[in-house]
């Protein structure tokens, strides 16, 4: 099969013809791409970036943003057939640590991360395990939300705490309009009723937020703390969600914080770096957000299936993913980049 | 009266005779106090740290934690009654705002700071809300109790939240067993099961938390970290409970912890500075802590009245506030020292 | 004044004048009444069904679902100021049991319930406390509300419990879609992500709710049982809101929960009567639901400000209250019929 | 091997020679059995009580408290390995679907249950699951803690939900200190700083109550419920632990309740009849209680070796199994009864 792989850092990808994965344990599931996402960890992992954290040997196949159809199953899958059309959780988990029995698989004690530190999707076929395959709706595609299996999750699983504990009237800033806060804020909506003030330095990127459900926008022109200060009465908001978390956002999202506030970390780059004493005089807290787990998945493809989370694509050939790759590092991209074999 | 007042700052406190105070609002109370703690707070205090944060006009009386018994009250005063034993929340609180209507007191907007922003507890007499009034076990005295009414109602608060969140055989580190960690280890005995593992830089202090509760204790000699790790598996421990917040402690928590795990700020100093990519590769909480609301004052002098929370008291008469003071800012106080008039 | 008063059980109410109230306490507030509320409690008072309860000295004013301006004010009021906008909280609460301190003071020790047990708001004017008002939005006026005081108070206060528990795709079944049912479908749909399958005995009902939120609705004709069961894929559904209570309404709500479900008891009249080996062997739970919190009424009057809870009214005169008791008794009443003095 | 099968309802228990149980799916895990537990429900499935709802097909092995030694694994299997000192959660659980997923495997949409409808550990060998195997600190033996699988777990499950919501001071009355009241009082003093209230009929149940734990013991002479009253000041309890179920003691457990208590349905027998308009006007919960997660056994045996929960047991070789029978039948068993093989 075709497979586009990682051959050394700071090269460019190769495609190249390779077997076919099989299925070697009773949990495997070999899953036909139906699409793959392109994601701005592809471009950094080719920077080197992940070489000493993820420890993976060269050559590999890359994609971590992965949908398509069932292919063989080995011998104790019971909850997905061949032909089933699934997203893949972006994690391969071994469902008996302490952290699998609690439904916190993220932190699964012998994970792997399939385009990360084995072999990934931007191929024809990928392997992954039965407790990554989440069914889709009939009337959801691969290509529709493949690009949702990471970044999405993230966004989710930051909501779906965040929404926990906000009540009416709460307000809440959404910092960074992009890739991830945009799937944030359709989420937020669905699931919360707090005031949703989102925060951008693109005009274009705040009017589609405002489309998607944002109450209030503020442009991030160096006025926006005080801005967004005002949409809940001078006291501060009650949750900030950092989408970005460099450039300076997570010092002005915690001038945003009311006391008592949460600030909720999922964009990354640069430190939190706060005085003990603020964190104390304000008691604020600083949550810390990875991907979702496997039923933050399913939640997501609900929320999907039910059109209340949209996701723009521009679709490639998967023969095209140097276009992609390039349009990516180019912000040529509108919405996220998918890669079709 | 005689009362111990602010007069300057880089000045000597001075014992002034001025008029009691009287009941001026329907939920006014007069306390007769039985005993002040003396805290390094009012040592800043004099050091000028608190005047632009407090904005108090000098002079004014000192002293943020009291107990007594109640000498007048207001018309509208109904739960507590002249005689009663009483030990005072440290904040007067408005019971009408938001925060306090959901039982959030501490963030009151319209509080009230004896002993920080208006006249305090060093003194024959001091005026306070009956909503600070919590009345005392008949087995409890002032002068048992006065200094749990904010250093220790810190730790409770703390502690109240960790223990909430940890299971049997979750290890939770507590860094510093002096003033607060001492009342922490305590609170967390009694309410808890977690596995706790005290660390402080001195063999005494570590004497001691082995003593009140602790199932282990590491001294903090370079090796700490590492130390502390080991009691938890090698994996991190669920949560740290931080009672001082300086000299490098913050950086040392973070690394004793595991994934997802929590980080109770309550000593204060330096500052948190930790990469926000590693806030959500392991995705920890950083978890702001400040006074304990009323509830959480009834809590401890639950927990205190049931012998599970004791205090180590060294007893100087309010003439020799002097004494008092000195010997704090020397170290040469065994435990907390209070003041008797 | 104009006060309308009960004089005798099985009697009619009787219009008198009265004196009006005056400020007797420093938190006490008088309203000048701007709507009240006609509530089906109403005609349970007068049939002696709450004389025992109550224990109220006859004759008194009756009306427990009040809006209106401030009129007075006592000494210590700080949150409200003659001529605001208000709602009234149905309960007169202390604000010093530990039931107020910890926000629920729906439980509060020493409370009074005006148009219950003591006088109330068929009348030009009523006293409350200050810890009763919450102040309107400009947008929203004493007759648009009055009547969410209790009744809408109630299903806000339960839908909230529903909501923080409740994940995108789980159902939610709604036994009853009249005058609470109608409120909690709104609340529901405004915090929740939850399907919601609404159930009710009259077509209309059923019409309107799927204009204000619901996702399905089951005519209750003997094989809505199995119906609401087959929206949940046939495992049953993760919560009941059950607005009715009476009419078998709780073995039905108790045979479509899924295992681990929550059965959330709003109305009333039947005994719930369930074998201890079905409740331990589907591990479902019963939640009980009284009047919401103030801080629920603060969350109900914002999510009528956003236009999310909107109420049907029918108004009568002060005068015709006959009219009015009478027409609701007669099912006449189309959503809520409010008096206007 | 030797097994002890059920041959047929109302009949006695028959020991027979039967094959070795083998491994057949990449999971399975085959435990020699060190002690199995005697559990009254043993006595009702040859009553025949369980006949309909298990479906079982006769003759099968009876037993589903089971502990021992890792004897042979499956090709999937990381967690155990041969020789492993293990005590098996009582259910067999898929791990892939919904429930299995959040960490609530008690719900598991697959599960086998051995002992009740299927081979269970009254042999010398039992088949079992990869993911019900909970491997043993080196200080515990089979023969300990077999008997802590099935009923002990049900009262840690119970008690862990309780304590999370108690607070010092609130009171917890524990309704029978016999089996599972007298592993729910240890599992609650661990966890908890409730004060402990244990009510029974016999007087030694109580003597033990208070060596293992319970702050106050009352005799259920009648006047029961008013004497757990008094203990909480008149105002009734914070939460119920109801470890009977029948011969009247939900009601009274009911009628100990406070405003906004819990009560937790352990023990079963009777119905739960309580009018809807109590259930509202005191606001109260009704908390169903299965057994314990699989990561509630693994905190049940951290307790187990930390020596907080301790169990006496009587034991009886497999071969004298009819004794084991009888003498539970007869109430002649002191602690819980085992039998190894």
């Amino acid at each position: 099969m075709r497979a586009v792989r990682v051959v050394g850092y700071h090269q460019d990808l190769q495609m190249v013809e390779i077997d076919e994965p099989t299925v070697q344990g009773p949990l495997d599931v070999i899953v036909k791409i139906g699409a793959a996402g392109v994601c701005r960890t592809d471009l950094h992992i080719l920077e080197g970036q992940w070489e000493a954290k993820s420890g993976v040997q060269l050559p590999y196949t890359i994609g971590h943003e992965n949908a398509g159809w069932v292919h063989a199953v080995g011998d104790a899958v019971t909850n997905v057939a061949v032909g089933d059309k699934v997203i893949l959780h972006p994690l391969v988990t071994c469902g008996l640590c302490r952290a699998c029995r609690l439904g916190d698989d993220v932190h699964c004690e012998n994970n792997q991360f399939p385009g990360i530190n084995t072999d990934g999707g931007y191929a024809e076929y990928l392997r992954t395990s039965a407790r990554s395959c989440v069914k889709l709706d009939d009337s959801l595609e691969p290509a529709d939300v493949a690009a949702l299996a990471d970044a999405g999750l993230t966004a989710q699983h930051a909501c779906a705490k965040a929404a926990r504990l906000l009540r009416p009237g709460d307000v809440c800033a959404v910092i960074g309009a992009g890739g991830l806060g945009h799937i944030g804020i359709q989420c937020m909506k669905a699931m919360s009723s707090a005031t949703l003030v989102v925060v951008d330095r693109n005009p274009e990127a705040l009017a589609l937020a405002k489309e998607i459900g944002a109450d209030h926008t503020v442009l991030a022109d160096g006025n926006h703390v005080e801005a967004v200060r005002e949409f809940s009465g001078g006291a501060g908001v009650a949750a900030v969600l950092d989408f970005v978390g460099e450039g300076g956002a997570t010092a002005e999202g915690v001038a945003m914080l009311r006391n008592a506030g949460n600030y909720y970390v999922i964009g990354y780059g640069e430190n939190i770096d706060v005085p003990t004493i603020d964190v104390i005089s304000t008691e604020i807290n600083f949550i810390g957000n990875l991907v979702g787990s496997y039923t933050d998945l399913q939640d997501l493809m609900t929320l999907a299936a039910q059109g209340k989370v949209k996701l723009h694509t521009a679709q490639y050939k998967l023969d095209d993913f140097q276009q992609a790759i390039d349009d990516l590092d180019a912000g040529k991209v509108r919405g996220r980049a998918i890669l079709i074999p």
